[in-house]
């Protein structure tokens, strides 16, 4: 349980898919955001990340970077996740997640807004 | 210029060593704590990461995650940093960067004190 | 619609009653965590913030920050929060909100810690 | 020592003005962003906030909100600042401080990219 690999649906409809958990715990996937967060510009981005071993602790944490694939730019935002999946009384998987997001900023005087 | 490779070192002391950045921007390395962050206790940690063409743009945004090997634990702690490199008037690189470290909770419940 | 006078609840449990909104848009209340976060060991706290004029705006953006009384030491955590209350199709009212958490450090070396 | 009362100024050249601070640790003030953060379009902001008491703690903690005076806007900016006051072994004070600003946005499905 709590093996990332597979499908996961957040509460405000951004889709992920993760391949196969490698022996280190690392993985790939994709990302795409809910029709909220612009999801029919933003295409399905790559994610690279790794979680605990889902052997050893029940309730693994992960994180994983997802690098933004906009229309015509040059990968300018990046998001990184951190978060740890749960197992309810009934068995079922919930992740929990608090993540930022980076933009390209211009100068150092420019990099104070440029994390949310 | 911005290419991440080689030696950095943080303000509060943190040491971090970053290998050839590929050709899709990825790239490993290690990250150290300074002697404030509990230096002795902590080994230097494994980070995974990747960064904007610093050829195609001269301030490259870039983002790692650091998995923590602390002696005895199994990987609880897990930081993700995003930042971006900037080019002085003199020439000089610095980089800016914010970051978010979670550790495991032991419940949902537990979950809001996890990050920080 | 949006006044933040009341009480208010949170999907963890946490209540927080708001008191007259003043001219100015400042208010006062209390905030008590819930179950999960050691409702039982924490007092209902004093909270003091302000909101946008709901009057002017009809989605107003409001901050207020908490005080924790712990019993036996000296207010050393402070809760941060901002949000914005959305007011729905069928005119129900919802805040969002994001927080951070400030405990005391013993040292300038152990603030990287600090906030969560 | 570490009273926040007076005049203080940030490392990228902002300017925080404190008035006499209260019994129960209240204080307000003014705020003015660098010349790096539109310093000349925005107005020194009011800022309300409160400390921990200095005559009980060396190094107190602190909190204050700043309501963004912007030309033309009502108020639609809102940052919280969480701090601790440090005090070196010269006797030097030194302000550590975390912040979260807050924008309106239009809709709870924009709400994901209001807080930087």
């Amino acid at each position: 349980q709590c093996l990332l690999s597979g499908s996961w649906r957040s509460d405000s409809g951004c889709r992920m898919v993760v391949s196969a958990v490698g022996e280190d715990g690392s993985f790939s996937g994709s990302y795409a955001p809910g029709p909220a967060a612009g999801g029919s510009e933003i295409l399905p981005s790559p994610l690279q990340g790794a979680q605990q071993d889902a052997g050893l602790v029940p309730q693994p944490t992960f994180s994983f970077i997802v690098r933004w694939q906009l229309p015509g730019s040059e990968n300018t935002r990046t998001t990184a996740f951190l978060g740890q999946c749960y197992v309810g009384t009934a068995g079922e998987e919930t992740l929990h997640t608090l993540w930022l997001l980076r933009e390209a900023a211009d100068s150092p005087s420019e990099d104070w807004k440029a994390t949310r």
